[in-house]
């Protein structure tokens, strides 16, 4: 058969994973109790990793060109930066195979759904985020269990169909994820405001701290348990955060606006010593993280 | 002997903390293999505390009153929020014993340095402030393990002597904590960045995704390990929080506005694309976090 049969579920294609950096790698391992092994190859970068990859047995088989890596492949995942992302769908969107399902594992969504409606009519394309990652990043870092309980989101493109849909999602799920269906700009607006604000807050604050250490060297003893959580994520990879940053700039702003607002208010009430302002800020505050934060 | 011989060293001791919550009893627990547990007691607001304290071992005795409670101590410790060992500290400022060593958990030091200055001549006291607490309080989650390696800073007041200094950082060390002396305007300033600082972000990134969730609830669906690391502070104990604050209001403004500062730097870069700018702006976070959290 020529064509993908997206009647057949995930047992039945091969997969091809391009990019074998924590999230690709992790991917692989996640899903080769749950399909025949021998089926999901990878195409990465560095002829080294490539190798790697097959002697470790992330992947049965891992080519450094991307139109090979991909021409038999049933179903592609795109596993790199979002800017990454983008220039291989353009770049390459006659090297799918006729039928083939695209999906790819883009922190934002809005350009990638673009770019996947500008595929050629003949193959699929899903976009999707799984909501995971680690600081370090890398194959090394690699582990089954990444996927395990996460959020992962779907999102419909112009190129999507119910077949091509079930596919990806029963991908996710076969990393143990749980899946959440989303348009793009949906998407993006909420992941604003769950992730890519928070990571401005957190490299602000260490920004802040950084400058204020020149004048008193002292502040980086006194940083407790407290500093260390609001500031883990400043260390994330720059080169993923740019990306997301920059195909989701206009979200990002506004989330930035939304917080200051929120910090403008407690500030005007802590400049006046406003006690029963700031405790009902401060209560509703822990409130809503206890509440939300139970099922995390 | 009727004065304190602050020359003998802390097993020489007797020993009254006053609050058993989580600091206090915590306290308690880790002093027990240092030093004549039966010299362990304690002053608490409830009977039922006082009485299940005992039960369990936590002090030898307790009392409810504190007058009573402290006679007879050589060595007190007040373990409660900062405004109310302000207040234990001007009531009760004839109920110690000639020649007892006052010292506290506060986490702000400048108005309490500025209360144990007024305390009588015949006293000493010692500022202290150990950086560690969870965000479950109370008695039940008191461990031992709780001061260990954690940074414990000590300020002098006029009440201090080198030998109740040194009982006091005796005291810290015993319950496993790494000392840091730092005057009571340094620590207050240094601690806003450090820890108050991080807090009002924490919660105003809670306001402000709790707001957003009004319009689309999905968001507390998406949120991952970042908001979750980011956000975590945001449900401390708001008494605890409130007295910090009220008590360190000028340097946590400061600190926010530096913070404020560090922000339209990152918001200005982002609004205009400048993909170079914000590479710099945030590789430099990346590797500060990094360079100085390696030892956390």
């Amino acid at each position: 058969m020529n064509v993908t049969d997206t009647r057949y579920g995930l047992r039945q294609q091969s997969l091809c994973i391009v990019g074998l950096g924590l999230m690709g790698a992790s991917l692989a391992m996640a899903l080769r109790d749950h399909m025949d092994a021998g089926r999901i190859s990878a195409v990465t970068r560095r002829e080294e990793t490539a190798r790697a990859a097959v002697e470790r047995r992330v992947v049965a088989a891992a080519d450094t060109d991307f139109a090979a890596g991909v021409a038999q492949a049933d179903m592609v995942v795109l596993a790199a930066p979002v800017r990454t992302i983008l220039v291989q769908l353009r770049a390459y969107r006659s090297a799918f195979k006729p039928g083939a399902v695209i999906t790819d594992l883009g922190s934002t969504k809005s350009e990638i759904v673009q770019a996947m409606n500008e595929l050629p009519e003949n193959v699929h394309a899903v976009g999707s985020h799984p909501m995971c990652g680690k600081e370090v990043t890398g194959m090394d870092a690699a582990e089954a269990g990444l996927y395990r309980s996460k959020r992962w989101v779907l999102t419909r493109t112009s190129r999507t169909d119910e077949a091509s849909f079930a596919l990806v999602r029963e991908l996710a799920e076969a990393a143990g994820a749980v899946t959440l269906e989303l348009d793009a700009a949906r998407h993006d607006m909420l992941v604003a405001f769950a992730s890519h604000m928070p990571y401005a807050l957190s490299t602000a604050l260490v920004t802040a701290t950084d400058q204020a250490s020149l004048n008193d060297p002292a502040v980086w003893q006194v940083t407790a348990s407290g500093f260390r959580d609001t500031s883990r994520v400043a260390a994330s990879d720059v080169t993923m955060m740019l990306d997301i940053l920059l195909t989701n700039g206009d979200a990002v702003v506004n989330a930035i606006r939304d917080f200051q607002f929120s910090l403008d208010q407690f500030t005007a009430m802590l400049e006046r010593s406003d006690e029963e302002g700031l405790r009902a800020y401060l209560s509703a505050a822990a409130a809503a993280r206890k509440r939300n934060g139970a099922n995390w």
